[in-house]
């Protein structure tokens, strides 16, 4: 059994996730988009990190994956009592670890580190690693100017029309050396890019510098699965992003925005027809139902790419020979 | 109807304030004990304040009274998980107020707006007033060295003997402009110290450099209402500081503690024979029930002290005739 790196965000990453860790433990690593984390009231929130360690603590809510399960709003009541904003309403559950973060990073922790021991506090058998230590800062471009996916998405409701991405930071971020460590793995099987927000989720991990180079070097091969299922996202502004970007809104667009990085393509099963189009692109093609309402369908479709992956991974060895 | 001015701390502090609020309404400045402030996972925790808003504003905790009615904990819970600190447990209302405090006062507002912003926002008619801006801690001086009161109560159970108390950064402390202009308000009918602990919840206000000229250069009566009825505490641990002090405890010695500063002692009915040692002490007594049990006790208490410095207005005028 070897190891496997998944770069991931959102709920869908997490989902996928949680799969990959019933099947490989602490042989995953999954670095985790931080492009969308923010400041409110002066703390540190990292809410794609954070769904990733409820997701994989068996913590996540059924129909909210991003927060724990039971959610209550008891403090947000006493600061709005208090005059303190709206938005975004913050769960209690949800306080906690940005509360330790704050001070931690204070305290000059690492982010990684920060979240590596959130992990074993948590009994967590994989090991979450942000993408970076540093600040990187995700904003959306509208017609009235750049914000922070943060605001684009709480104070604007994800209403402007989207024009571009700029990953303010990105360039000045080192990898860190956690997240060298496990693509360096010998026995890395696979590299798997989650189903999640191709822009503002799964882009700025690869806009660090040097991670698209360190990801085509190694020799695993990078999967990526499709978060666009018969032309619409099953959670998020994915689709709606693509159309105001020029893009059609479809699994093929998704696999475009990865061509020459990734070697194969998890496509739903609901898309078939598009499986030669994207062949086209220069990668191979795995069908497969991407859809995770249970358990076992996070475990089958883990277990669905490790195998593709594996494919890819003995064909090419056979063409060396 | 004229101005008070209460100076205050704890809950004994605040039930008085509340009764002297229904009698008072907008003409109350409560100044309010910030020596026991504290830093918690890099919030500014100000216990004597808030414990002042909630009594204030009808939301105490009818057995909890230093919190909000109905205090939870689950944002506790999560800290837990995350492998945060135990104590102090943080209550999940009782958060609402340091975390608004805190990025306040990261943004350069001075403790007394934010207090008074939270007073306008949960209609509290009195104004609470901190005793001062500038960071003031208690220590309290064991046979191990000094620790922040906080520390001694939270981490130590109050359990090391007291050898003396500092009040670390009280005589580079300015009184606040709104505490200069609430003490020198002509119509000023009264300053009254509430029924607190002499020493780490009075005293710190009386230490701000210029506090007890100020007070006694103002013409209205200082009057003192007992924390101790029959030798003992109603509350907290001031009978056992003052056993360690090498001072009974007792009525007669928190008057002593405020000697040369007050023109009159509230004692309570119990406590009636201690009166003319009291009076020895160069100060009018009033016996009084202090024990405030319900509503009705603290605006009964409130009325009596009133009435009170009333008196020794009307004797100090008869005099100078």
């Amino acid at each position: 059994m070897g190891s496997v790196v998944a770069l991931a965000a959102q709920v869908g990453g997490a989902k996928l996730a949680e799969g990959l860790q019933r099947l490989r433990g602490k042989n995953l690593s999954v670095v985790v988009n931080t492009g969308d984390d923010f400041e409110h009231l002066g703390l540190a929130f990292s809410p794609d990190i954070d769904t990733m360690l409820y997701t994989l603590a068996g913590m996540a809510s059924q129909k909210a994956g991003w927060q724990p399960e039971g959610e209550s709003y008891i403090v947000q009541s006493m600061l709005r009592k208090l005059g303190g904003p709206d938005r975004p309403a913050l769960g209690d559950r949800s306080l906690g670890a940005p509360l330790l973060r704050t001070e931690a990073l204070g305290e000059g922790h690492r982010l990684t580190e920060i979240t590596l021991d959130f992990c074993r506090r948590l009994g967590i058998a994989a090991r979450v690693l942000p993408m970076c230590d540093e600040r990187v800062r995700t904003h959306v471009l509208t017609d009235e100017g750049a914000v922070t996916f943060h605001d684009y998405f709480n104070q604007l409701g994800c209403e402007p029309p989207v024009r571009g991405f700029q990953y303010a930071g990105a360039d000045a971020a080192r990898i860190p050396d956690e997240v060298i460590d496990a693509l360096h793995a010998r026995d890395l099987e696979a590299v798997i890019i989650g189903p999640a927000n191709p822009y503002h989720a799964i882009r700025p991990i690869l806009e660090i510098d040097g991670m698209r180079d360190l990801l085509r070097k190694r020799g695993a091969p990078v999967v990526a699965v499709t978060p666009i299922i018969g032309g619409k996202a099953l959670m998020g502004s994915a689709a709606k992003m693509m159309r105001e970007l020029g893009r059609e809104p479809s699994a093929r667009a998704v696999a475009g925005e990865y061509r020459r990085l990734i070697d194969g393509f998890v496509l739903d099963r609901e898309d078939v027809g598009l499986a030669e189009g994207i062949r086209s692109l220069g990668m191979q093609v795995l069908v497969a139902p991407t859809i995770m309402r249970s358990s076992e369908d996070r475990v089958a479709l883990g277990e669905a790419i490790l195998g593709f992956a594996a494919r890819i991974r003995e064909a090419r060895a056979a063409a060396v020979e």
